[in-house]
């Protein structure tokens, strides 16, 4: 398959094209973005004239570290963590692993990098990339086990973990062991939990030298003004950001009870998504599709696809209606 | 100098943490940003919600390289101009020279480049880097001139150009040169002409094979959604980029006669910002910042003081009367 949906999801328009667009409106199944995103975007005051200024930048900076639980010289803010990733990737190159299965881009961002099974990884010299929780099969590792990872990189290898799905369960995060002694770098996403992906705005924690080094290639206004206030006023909602813990579980339970119920075992340990393994999955993924639900195909895993969170009780309903409609 | 304001223009609140801001509100002449930005944010719709597709960003790539005047293939979007020329610096690497004075990134995007006087930079090998307009003297090059320099690089040698200004007068563009098989480079700013640096968008064009190494650099989605919505509704708007291109030389107009009245010899052929060089540009600096009017110095050129456009007549009035103030 070389469709644009095996390749990332949230390509919409591709789908259309294919499927049509003449029935129900299409439901976006394709993506781990929470579809009840953060919703006091139209509040907040965007000045579209001015370059964001270094102090609002820095504001910013300050208020999602203190989220991650980690001093605000650590972070770093980038449109998206996409860039983050491969700018990250430029900048340490050598040898390297990537966990496997894992997100596209791990295994983009350091052109020697290697692809490697999860448990193996850390027999391997040189710098790690994995995400935790993992996209995705949703597989989470403790922050034990990723510090002994940690602690066995020696030299010139790092340990990059990929943390964008980690803001459901700030347990699983090592921002606590980031440090200028430490040969760690964590990657965080705006997008994801927030709901609001086409903000661009990501994060990089790491050293300050290497922060340092980041910044050089960014330049003076690596954000946009919308990412700047939408994005700082967002991880000060302290209220939401908790309700938004306790509710994602529960929509990801109801959506394991659906899946189940139509004889599927979904897997996975990340509420913003769950993974099927299934003989038909091409074919359901088709099913779905002709009736305008987007589901997540792997060209390389022709046996799974991936279900982003149902964003209402009718798009469960539709879901549910879909798969028994076989 | 080592205050703010003679790194980068843009940063009012440094400048009313250290002048004051109880008086009458800031005019922001520091920067080279159109005062009179593109009037339509707010009638564009965007959606935070959804990644931006591969479809929209190729549609906003093909409006603004109609604009341009250059085939789609040959334009990347990019997250600001300012992180355009960082990448590609990076990608080029080598042998380089910039041209000085000039913008102060041209400085840093590679990092053996070294500076050399406008007229010399032909007679060395290796990259070139300047801008036309410059920045901050304004100073034109005609593209004739531009072809001979391109025509002489060989080799490893690129010729990069950065057109952050040039938009008020295309025929000053390169753009009708970048194909696959000229080794030349082109940077254009959505910010400055249309008045919405925060939007933080830009253009590189280039050879399609190198724009390939760029897009890998950059991932997926390199521009927000509001880049994409708000960019492609601009540059489509073909009545006001002709009526801006009318109405920008007429208040640079005014500017040099207000600059003249108060005895001072502005240079510069960019209506987005005018030089001003006198032995009294510090005091001068500091004079108009106590009236509240920011303007932008510059620490290794201590005779030099660079005015943008003032927005409206309140705005000149302002000016006019702190100039005579003496």
């Amino acid at each position: 398959m070389s469709e644009p949906w095996t390749w990332h999801g949230g390509d919409l328009s591709a789908a259309k094209r294919r499927f049509g667009s003449g029935g129900d409106p299409w439901i976006d199944l394709s993506t781990g973005i929470n579809p009840n995103p953060w919703p006091d975007t139209e509040r907040v005051d965007v000045d579209w004239r001015r370059l964001p200024e270094r102090g609002a930048i820095a504001g910013l900076e300050a208020v999602a570290a203190s989220c991650f639980g980690v001093a605000a010289r650590h972070v770093c803010a980038v449109p998206g963590t996409e860039i983050g990733l491969r700018l990250v990737g430029a900048l340490i190159g050598g040898e390297a692993r990537y966990a496997a299965p894992g997100y596209r881009t791990h295994g983009e961002m350091i052109p020697a990098a290697m692809a490697t099974g999860p448990d193996a990884i850390g027999r391997h010299g040189g710098s790690i990339i994995l995400a935790n929780p993992n996209n995705p099969d949703g597989r989470t590792v403790t922050p034990a086990t990723l510090r002994d990872l940690l602690a066995s990189r020696s030299g010139a290898g790092w340990l990059l973990v990929d943390e964008a799905f980690a803001d459901v369960d700030p347990a699983l995060s090592l921002a606590p062991a980031v440090g200028d002694d430490a040969r760690l770098i964590l990657f965080r996403s705006f997008g994801k939990f927030f709901g609001l992906a086409g903000v661009r705005l990501g994060f990089v924690l790491g050293p300050e030298p290497f922060l340092r080094d980041l910044r050089a290639l960014l330049g003076a206004w690596p954000v946009s003004a919308a990412a700047v206030a939408i994005g700082a006023a967002a991880y000060a909602d302290a209220d939401w950001i908790a309700a938004t813990r306790r509710r994602l579980p529960k929509q990801a339970a109801a959506l394991d009870a659906l899946l189940r119920g139509a004889g599927y075992m979904p897997v996975g340990a990340c509420p913003l998504f769950r993974l099927v393994e299934t003989a038909d999955a091409r074919a359901l993924f088709e099913r779905l599709a002709r009736r305008a639900i987007l589901t997540r195909p792997f060209a390389d895993q022709p046996q799974w696809l991936r279900f982003g969170l149902p964003g209402d009780d009718a798009a469960f309903l539709r879901l549910k209606a879909a798969l028994a409609d076989g």
